[in-house]
């Protein structure tokens, strides 16, 4: 929490950098926020992205703290990806921005790009921690309720870690950038905004009894009723 | 349309191929539905991810269709994606899993992954037909009703291409996959649906009269009210 981010050439946004945000906390509240990170690697001579699970401990051993993402050790991506560079990019898209042009037509979006080289997390205690800190990122509180990981589910699990400091933010927020001609041509320019909103908790087969208070909670922060 | 999905061994899944989706309507269905492509792509020694606008036409000149995206000619990433290997990654969030054990704990999601070599779109006709269909992904009909590209617009922007045979999707839906023990010990597992949902547009500082209709349309489509 004490380093601006983008410290590095690689991070300092060129084009469009007034949508570059420097504050740490900006780029916390969006990994807070958003539920799915997409995991870029070279796969042996090709690039490939997954989308995965994550979570976020800003206090983490690594340099401006940790990101932390998980899978089987049979993943082959998850295999590939240890001890190598790895890109995670993280996306909110928050509204549709209908220009009167194309050339302006966006969108808004919240967008942290996180380079860095993925650490195998073998410490037994912060392996578990990790994987409490991804339940709880998904559900709140959710890691205290639940069956604790047994042995073998643990060996069964990698666990990789991405520091926090080559990150760069980007936020587009608002209306479209038209051109005063295009105003004048056109009465209406404006955004759509976009939300991500929960329904009420669906129960599986095997459930007796009223939704649990974590899940309760969970899907009204999202907003359902 | 023809081919199913997954023809390579790259992109025929191996873990939990159960969630494997080989139908190409389900891809197209996806890539209708979803609004961002995480783009993936080697930047020089170490692998990026940039989030961008996409669209597709199922017939256009590619194997199985073409995707595209687009940006500034000033944009180092695309110019580092011209010619290049990329891997384009979509994802759309449908909910959470709330299980009965760290382990079983999930998100529901569809994810399509399309490996190829970005092809650079300089056919003029191509290129504006490829603008207006990235403007109509984001508000259906609008590419018709707002200002044509400029000259001076065209040639500041970049159209990249990707053919979407070399495509696979992955699916989950429903509640945990919780072992028999775990439901027999603790009450309730089950998941919490997630939609995107439209807010009522919202008109800039120099709008005047009513949203229009395709504007309009969009959001009630995505459920505003």
């Amino acid at each position: 929490m004490t380093e601006p981010l983008s410290p590095t050439e690689r991070t300092t946004l060129g084009r469009l950098s007034e949508k570059a945000r420097t504050d740490r906390r900006e780029l916390l509240e969006l990994l807070d926020s958003a539920l799915v990170a997409h995991v870029g690697l070279d796969a042996g001579g090709y690039p490939l992205v997954l989308p995965t699970a994550y979570a976020v401990d800003a206090d983490g051993p690594d340099r401006d703290g940790t990101l932390y993402f998980h899978g089987s050790v049979a993943a082959k991506w998850l295999v590939a990806a240890r001890h190598s560079k790895v890109c995670v990019t993280i996306t909110e898209v928050d509204g549709l921005v209908a220009a009167r042009s194309g050339f302006e037509s966006s969108m808004n979006y919240r967008t942290a790009v996180i380079l860095g080289e993925a650490r195998v997390v073998d410490d037994p205690d912060e392996r578990t921690h990790a994987l409490d800190l991804m339940v709880d990122h998904m559900v709140p509180g959710r890691a205290a309720t639940i069956r604790r990981p047994t042995r073998k589910e643990l060996a069964a699990t990698q666990v990789l870690a991405v520091a926090l400091w080559e990150a760069s933010l980007k936020v587009r927020t608002g209306g479209p950038d038209d051109e005063d001609d295009d105003v004048a041509d056109n009465p209406w320019g404006g955004h759509i905004p976009l939300y991500r909103v929960a329904g009420a908790p669906v129960g599986d087969a095997g459930s007796r009894g009223p939704v649990p208070d974590d899940v309760l909670a969970r899907a009204r922060q999202l907003g359902a009723r």
